[in-house]
């Protein structure tokens, strides 16, 4: 493709992310932040909630994919985009690119179920199936890539998506400006890293801290170990964490976050049912980690003030 | 009691109704209102979600419970209020006696959930058990009052629990001013009334309609034959609404709905199903009636602006 020898491949700087917030502004939710005084008394922390959830296509998703499809030459939007994905960022990629009137290409595996199908054709994507493997997934896209000339968008190992998810804690920061702590699940990486860089450039006094299940803690052992370690195939409810960490988002998140915390499948749970009872929102199990590993470490975040970023609202309520 | 014989029980007017509003807005949630694209398009009409489910201890009752406890005399102060409940109101009342610093004595049929039965003790609420029938729940609540000399406070055939109540809507239309239609759920038709007398006096070309599980049809029965008709005791998952219209409720109800519009369990499902989906908020199924007779009636509500108060959120998550 004309110009691609010229794509910066860099960590976002300071300015990067100020722009990306800039550019998806106007497309993207500024979705609430919602407090509880009883999960506070619980917690023994004030906690503030920013829901992403609520966010357009119900994730986080959109604002990366947002990011990505607005940098696109116009060689680029006359090809389009592609993806693999079997969960919001291929609904999230295929929204972006209709509202910006260009073609979406989402390969996605035989046996995803048909809501999430019809909800990424109701955005005008075009749906390619293949074999539910990773190589089949793979050698799926590199053939739409080859037919099509589209621009494949990675769902978090990309440093667009990484800016574009930052825009949820730089719109955090500035709706709460009290925050000591800034807290995401992590499965990929591409929330914890974007907000890994915010904090650094925005506020460097924020900790940010990262939950996963216990089941699949690939974060926590990568951290440790100084690589990546891939994601074990564990089952765990939170489905949207079995990813490994992409390389780009280890390079930031192994040089600013504070710590990966894990928890069981039935504190995830335990929390969700909390989120659900007290906050009245629907939330992801994945999204519940946060506040499982709070209620878990009450230590670590005693009398401080917890800004807990809550990553989707989909949920199969079949 | 002091003063009895002075205590003005007729139908709330203008000015009562927006003294109710200055009085409890203080205490109350400003709840926020919900839209979804997607939602509106599959109604055919444009949606707007007053999110009473977001309201303190979860349901709209909290407005009536604070405008009743905040009209006590002194003398009543000192002897605290009293209801039998199992349900939104009983903590309603708890939580607002608690905040105004009097005691509330709470009649609850043995059966209860311990979960309702905890949260009430957690807002300071002396609870009394009696058994599972309405004749135990009035002749203990007789005995309460006696032994307290407390204010009863009727869960909805009161006046000032319906300008409470009336609280919703005006801030509603304060908040959106192009609605063509107000639509509630009715049980024992606080929220109803109240919600017709605020679009009576504030805004009389707003039409406010009425849902019902068909199942427990009784206010449209009501309206039809013209006098109060008792809720049939056949099951629906609308357990909020299981109630007979008040009195005072139907007198209001009757001069000025529209009309009541019935749905069936599925029907209520789904539409539960789509508000949790498309807009991730956890609501009463109860709630979720006025919604299903939207997808139900395309043709009354085409093209208007139509205003859906969401009266709840308390499920039970197990």
């Amino acid at each position: 493709m004309t110009g691609s020898v010229h794509v910066k491949d860099t960590v976002p700087n300071h300015q990067d992310l100020l722009d990306a917030y800039t550019r998806v502004k106007p497309f993207v939710h500024r979705t609430p932040v919602f407090k509880s005084e009883t999960l506070d008394q619980i917690a023994g922390c004030t906690l503030y909630f920013k829901c992403e959830n609520l966010q357009k296509v119900g994730a986080f998703k959109y604002r990366g994919a947002t990011n990505a499809v607005l940098q696109l030459s116009e060689t680029e939007r006359a090809c389009g985009v592609a993806t693999h994905s079997s969960g919001n960022h291929g609904q999230a990629l295929a929204k972006a690119a209709q509202v910006n009137g260009i073609a979406s290409n989402i390969v996605m595996p035989n046996n995803a179920p048909q809501v999430k199908v019809d909800a990424i054709k109701g955005y005008g994507g075009n749906v390619t199936f293949c074999e539910p493997t990773l190589a089949a997934r793979e050698s799926t896209l590199k053939k739409v890539l080859d037919q099509t000339g589209a621009v494949e968008i990675h769902p978090y190992n990309n440093y667009k998506i990484i800016a574009g998810a930052s825009t949820a804690a730089q719109e955090f920061l500035e709706q709460q400006t009290n925050l000591d702590i800034l807290l995401t699940p992590v499965g990929g990486g591409g929330l914890l890293s974007g907000t890994c860089l915010t904090a650094h450039y925005l506020n460097p006094n924020i900790e940010v801290w990262a939950a996963e299940p216990k089941n699949v803690n690939d974060a926590f052992l990568s951290l440790k170990a100084g690589k990546i370690i891939p994601a074990p195939s564990t089952p765990t409810i939170a489905d949207g964490l079995k990813t490994s960490l992409g390389s780009r988002n280890f390079k930031i998140i192994k040089e600013h976050v504070y710590g990966v915390l894990t928890c069981t499948e039935e504190e995830i749970i335990s929390a969700m049912k909390l989120i659900w009872q007290r906050l009245k929102l629907v939330v992801e199990p994945s999204s519940a980690t946060v506040l499982a590993v709070v209620l878990k470490n009450p230590a670590l975040f005693h009398d401080k003030n917890v800004g807990l970023i809550i990553s989707g609202g989909n949920i199969d309520t079949s």
